[in-house]
């Protein structure tokens, strides 16, 4: 049997390549005889530097950077090794990413993607003629205000003043003066790779959406709402024509809208995989699989709506593969995924609280693939057995040579 | 597909014939066109007589008995319709099961099994010419002395003193008076249906594995051991000669040394299946099905020895049937069970406090139940596309039609 197992990494917990490894761990006990191919794949958010520029031949560029929080952080970018014009990949949760905000100060509308565009800056300076950025894991619901003022914006209350950082300030924007902006974002193709599903504004919008796993209140999300609408309809005002509707366009509201703010000054938002998965080599390996395993940490009414395990499930399906998805939690509607997935499990081994299947997450993965694994081949023998005994399609094709 | 569900309650939370039907809900939403049929079983402990009154078209006698802390209790016994002689099957839980301890209660050198012989005496008043007691699900570690006690046995300290009721107590036992024992004891068939692998002493003995269920310290369990290899001493000398070795033999654990009182007065110790699946049609059903299902609350160690879905899972492989367990919790050792259960699945959902899991249990096993048969169909329909596609032996018999 080939197993191919395609999966991102588990948020807060375990890296692409340290889930498809306890999967492959898990699927070998099971079926020591499989051939196991694992594919660690990138969607924008940790990690995603750091697997395309390994997977490019390309480099990592360290670059200390704005947090978050407003204190300094180690993040980095890539420089690719794609070929064509050189591109660099920024990860904004190298410098904005939601494990750089301390619990304690987890309010969304205080932290800023400064570094972000910081690491853009550099990646400029660096010669970059192509810059992807990826989206995901985002700390900040700012709209990517703070991304725009390290490119030179500044964004000024009604007294002339310029906003401190945060989504929140966005509230008493009156006017952006773009006249200071670095004048290579008009030369640069600035991509943008996104959840399409992601939008800036309204009941769907990031604020609402995201804003409370973020640490928002629900009347925080709301202020912070009304604050993003304001800092789309003056980026419309203020830097358009952009082309695209800031507040409801696929992929406005990624990364706590830096899809929008990045729209406004030329970005291009394009859905992620396009992008992230275009130059690795997927579907050959999904073409020849038996059975494809995809996992995340959750699986939910998000899953199909441009989440990875979605995205593997709609590849294997162009190639009619069967598709098992392992996460660590179900969600409320996680049966909307059948169609693309055929199956899926949980891989928690019994009651326990959050903290407890995060620091055992590893041993908890592996065993979890494997009884997952277990069940399927109780499938596959079920099988061979009604084809050797019942009157199937298969075995009535054998009748006449026994007859 | 037809699909077998033979499978116990969950302790404490749900009975057998629920367990049955809610994974046949599931099974059904990931199945509907297979033939399912549910198979609750008996396994000695809470639900035995009502199962086993329903199934042999017998009836259940309700009475008032003493209760494990000395409360009275509603208790019941059945009185069984199985051809020969008048059977009683009195259930030692519904006199002295752990549901009927009060959590601040469980101190199981204080608790008594003094309601299961009142249950037995009155199975005799009633004509029992065959008693069979099930033993599971016991609140209780008093090797039987209270179910001796109602029964006329007088147990004396060294001043002459009856003992109090409870296990702890047997630490003063110095002699046994059996001059006042019911006398249809002696020719009743008493048949107490046990878990063999439940032993009354030692470091497998019930004080030391079952004691801290039952809410016993490390010191009380030693104590509690301690007190009953004194009983099972004193028993020998004054009610011997015996049989069997009242410390070790395979049941003499069973429901807290129940098994070793009982044998003492002329019990014989059976292993529990053997009893009370032997009117009950399993292993027709198993013959006929493609996939067997059981179910427990946890799947460990002890699973295979001497529980349920191990005996399903014996019974199963004798017809070379697959099986498939389905358990709240996966406990150490687990993997142990492979070889009679081919798969396993937790049924939850994700991280969760054992409180909530079992608040939900219901939506929960059949949404478990789904999952696992998805995993199962993938694999079906994975050996299959393998059958259509490989030169594997069923496809290479097609061959020549198609040449």
């Amino acid at each position: 049997m080939r197993i191919v197992i395609a999966t991102g990494g588990f948020k807060e917990s375990l890296a692409a390549e340290e889930v498809a490894a306890l999967i492959a761990r898990g699927v070998h006990h099971a079926a020591p005889d499989a051939s196991i191919t694992a594919l660690p794949l990138p969607d924008g958010g940790e990690g995603t530097a750091r697997m395309l520029a390994a997977a490019s031949g390309g480099r990592l560029v360290p670059h200390r950077a704005t947090g978050p929080t407003g204190a300094p952080v180690d993040a980095h970018y890539a420089i690719l090794g794609w070929p064509g014009p050189r591109t660099a990949l920024v990860e904004m949760a190298a410098a904005a990413g939601l494990r750089l905000v301390p619990p304690d100060a987890r309010d969304p509308g205080r932290t800023t993607t400064a570094g972000v565009g910081e690491l853009i800056a550099h990646a400029l300076d660096a010669g970059a003629a192509r810059i992807l950025v990826g989206c995901g894991d985002s700390g900040t619901s700012d709209g990517g205000a703070g991304a725009l003022q390290a490119l030179g914006a500044r964004l000024l209350d009604g007294s002339g003043r310029e906003l401190p950082r945060g989504g929140a300030a966005l509230a008493r924007l009156e006017r952006i003066d773009a006249s200071g902006l670095d004048p290579r974002l008009a030369r640069v193709e600035l991509v943008v790779a996104c959840n399409p599903f992601n939008v800036l504004c309204g009941p769907a919008g990031v604020a609402r959406v995201y804003g409370p796993q973020k640490g928002a209140t629900p009347a925080q999300a709301d202020a912070l709402d009304r604050a993003l609408c304001r800092w789309a309809r003056i980026l419309e005002r203020d830097l358009g024509p952009i082309g695209i509707d800031l507040r409801g366009a696929p992929g406005t509201g990624a990364s706590g809208g830096l899809g929008a703010g990045l729209a406004a000054v030329g970005g291009r938002l394009v859905p992620r995989f396009e992008v992230l998965l275009a130059h690795l080599d997927l579907d050959g390996p999904l073409a020849a699989a038996d059975l494809v395993i995809t996992a995340e940490g959750a699986i939910d009414r998000q899953t199909s709506r441009g989440k990875l395990p979605g995205e593997v499930a709609r590849r294997a399906k162009r190639h009619a593969r069967p598709v098992l998805a392992l996460a660590a939690a179900i969600g409320p509607d996680a049966r909307l995924v059948y169609g693309g997935i055929d199956a899926y499990a949980c891989i928690l081994p019994g009651p326990m609280p959050k903290t407890e299947a995060m620091a055992r997450c590893a041993e908890i993965l592996a065993d979890g693939a494997e009884r997952a694994l277990r069940m399927v081949l109780l499938g596959t023998g079920l099988a061979r057995a009604a084809g050797h005994r019942a009157p199937a399609p298969v075995s009535r094709a054998r009748t006449p040579k026994g007859a």
